[in-house]
């Protein structure tokens, strides 16, 4: 039986699959209500970058030197979680592409290379972004020291101080990571001079992040996002578009069940838009987003305007929220914290292309240390979310005496982030369910926004 | 052009290579001074172990339910490092076997699934081991843990509290992790007493390890090694030959160089046995054990009787040592500080099989950034010692403008390691020269002991 399915780099996907040309969008607004145009974006986007965003071309091509980078880990493998399946019983097959195998460990590289690469296009000498818990801030800088750009990366002060190892891998790669509120910036000198204690926050790192970038006059720094934009979710596919491949080699045209955690959104519509694609066109594929309980975007959020960020800097987008105000609970999948979802998520969750779910914190460690010792790997928190989803599936295939295939994306391994094991062991990690008010609080911050049609 | 050689699970070995049919050893002896009998040994390793650990048959099968194990992750990739080529501008191929890839990320697990599914056949319950930096320990807790056997380590304390993270993922492999000494065993209980500050040593936790498994009266506790015996070597050989079909997939009938680090010499085996097999046929390679500069066993040591801990408690046996008294300098590559060496490798270079070579510890962290910078990857300290010595050779080769086949083994990612980079990165690290004294209380201090045919 073979557990595991690998491509030739001469089968790597050559284009991107964009799911923008098969579901419409609602286009996002500027701060007048309007919608944007490419050039308000200019300052802080290269324009082919733009454009990428805007585009709803179905198939977009790779350039050959980004799949040159990417060859030092791609294709990723498909293996089957045969030990997870027979300590379940269960009749159903799980498959999992691998995405911890990238440098970085997690799927992150896909997009942070393309980006980088369209800069090194456009002529970009400096990337700038924020990072929460390191995963991206770690991967952009992978990425722009194979390009041989300057990375500044700022990181949340709190998680700064918590992971100092984080920075180190960035400083590794040759990228400079400077906890936020910085005195890199104006915006973080005003906040250092007025909360010198401050533990810093996501919205804070992101007005940094771009003050760094259309603060400089020659127009040679942008700035960089790795989640959430339609050309991040494009860069991505190429998980699915893969797995795809992979899954015609054991002659499966399908899967039945396709699970991927969401924070963002990105590996998730890495790992389920080419296959949105094919639910379209007619095929029958359950597919699950899975969220936490404490952070529950889709699930229990609002289909409405939002920002990005919690300062309101960004501009308007159309999707899930729990409003910019909105703080999670410190849960340790921090990757997935975040009070916005991804438009193009957001519209597959609205049009019922896919089918929501939220797990608690303690069923995804459980789940996580349970693959640990089958599958073998110890796996990211977020990822933890999916392996749970992946569990509840296979057992209900079990009930239902069903072989389903049930294709899941392995976003990242877990590495960095022992503290949380440590303290789930231990344990000193609690569930929580989010209370109806701040639902209700949500509600009454967005009333002023605009509305979609 | 590729870049990855990947074999399927079909074409994995299904035996591994014992070099001890192609060399000559001198036996272990025991406390008395005569051959080691395997009935001593039986207190502290299954009879299947030391039948193996004595046999000198040249391929002994892998048992299928080893294989079934191991293929969660084997075949390992055989990669060429095409970017550090580029960046070296050299005519020389670089491959390498990546072992990152094993959960426990490093080449440990070949031979922690090997021995603990030999003590499971043989009855055994509880496996007990000492860990330095926490590979070795990692790595039998997750064998342990598939196997459903109890996994005991003693961790040298003063690693017990600089990596914390090493204890959680042996938990989240269900193993257990003590800091030693311990009130475990009465060995470390004493210990404690009388120096509760200690900050431990790798000989008292092989001491407690020791203890822990033969105080066992009902004879289903077992000791564990990682690395130096002859059973060890075997086990890891499945890499080179793994390397070998890989090479041949690519019309390569031999690498001109191959390189590995060597602390213990497993890893380095692994890689090289295989093709020591064949230069003893007859074939022409340069093979390179490369050690730390301040733990230059093989290039500076002496070859004779020596114990394998420093208690001077195990069998003693014929190899390269600095003396069982040596205390290396606390570079980071902490699986490279051990006073001995293999006695299979001890006795291949002693036979001018293999040429060893020291490398200071700064060109090693250089060579790991540039690694980083290039590949990706960021490799664990040890491995830095085997990359260094192949941008040695990889140079070398294009100061010669030949076009040579270099064949490396990256050991292990540096995951758990990032306090080494940090450190050298701000510029805190110094080389270490041993001086020539030590060399010579070393020799004052074997003196007494058995000395080799």
């Amino acid at each position: 039986m073979s557990i595991k399915v690998l491509l030739d780099e001469s089968e790597i996907p050559r284009q991107w699959y964009n799911l923008a040309a098969d579901i419409k969008l609602q286009p996002p607004l500027g701060p007048d209500g309007k919608p944007l145009t490419p050039e308000s974006l200019a300052a802080v986007f290269p324009m082919n970058l733009i454009e990428q965003e805007m585009s709803t071309d179905r198939w977009i091509d790779i350039p050959e030197e980004i799949l040159d980078i990417l060859y030092r880990w791609r294709p990723s493998p498909l293996r089957r979680a045969v030990y997870l399946e027979r300590a379940l019983k269960t009749p159903a097959k799980i498959f999992y592409k691998d995405e911890s195998v990238s440098p970085a460990g997690s799927h992150k590289p896909n997009t942070a290379v393309a980006q980088a690469w369209y800069n090194k296009q456009f002529g970009t000498k400096v990337l700038t972004t924020e990072t929460g818990a390191g995963q991206w801030g770690s991967a952009l800088s992978f990425a722009c020291s194979l390009l041989g750009l300057e990375c500044k990366v700022f990181m949340v002060r709190i998680s700064f101080d918590q992971k100092p190892f984080r920075k180190v891998m960035m400083e590794t790669w040759g990228g400079k990571c400077y906890a936020s509120p910085s005195t890199e910036t104006e915006i973080g000198s005003k906040f250092l001079e007025k909360y010198p204690d401050t533990p810093g926050s996501l919205g804070i790192a992101i007005s940094e992040a771009v003050e760094a970038a259309v603060s400089d006059k020659q127009g040679t720094t942008k700035y960089t996002l790795g989640s959430v934009l339609n050309h991040v979710m494009l860069h991505q596919t190429i998980i699915g578009l893969e797995a795809k491949k992979q899954l015609a080699k054991l002659g499966i045209k399908k899967p039945d069940v396709i699970i991927g955690c969401v924070g963002g959104g990105s590996n998730f519509a890495g790992i389920s838009f080419p296959f949105i694609h094919d639910k379209i066109n007619g095929e029958q594929i359950e597919i699950i987003p899975v969220e936490p309980a404490s952070c529950p975007t889709i699930t229990r959020g609002l289909f409405t305007y939002d920002f990005g960020d919690s300062a309101g800097m960004t501009p308007l987008l159309l999707m899930y929220t729990l409003g910019h105000n909105f703080i999670p609970e410190p849960i340790h999948a921090g990757g997935l914290r975040y009070h916005g979802m991804a438009p193009l998520v957001s519209q597959a969750a609205r049009e019922g292309l896919v089918t929501p779910r939220s797990i608690h914190q303690l069923e995804c460690y459980k789940a996580a240390i349970q693959w640990a010792r089958t599958e073998g790997g110890i796996v990211a928190p977020e990822t933890s979310h999916a392996i749970a989803a992946t569990i509840q599936e296979a057992l209900k295939a079990k009930e239902e005496g069903k072989e389903k295939v049930i294709l899941m994306n392995l976003s990242g391994h877990g590495h960095m982030d022992l503290l949380g094991y440590s303290r789930y062991l231990a344990g000193d990690l609690k569930d929580y369910e989010l209370p109806q008010e701040d639902i209700e609080k949500a509600e009454a911050e967005l009333k002023d926004l605009p509305k979609p049609a």
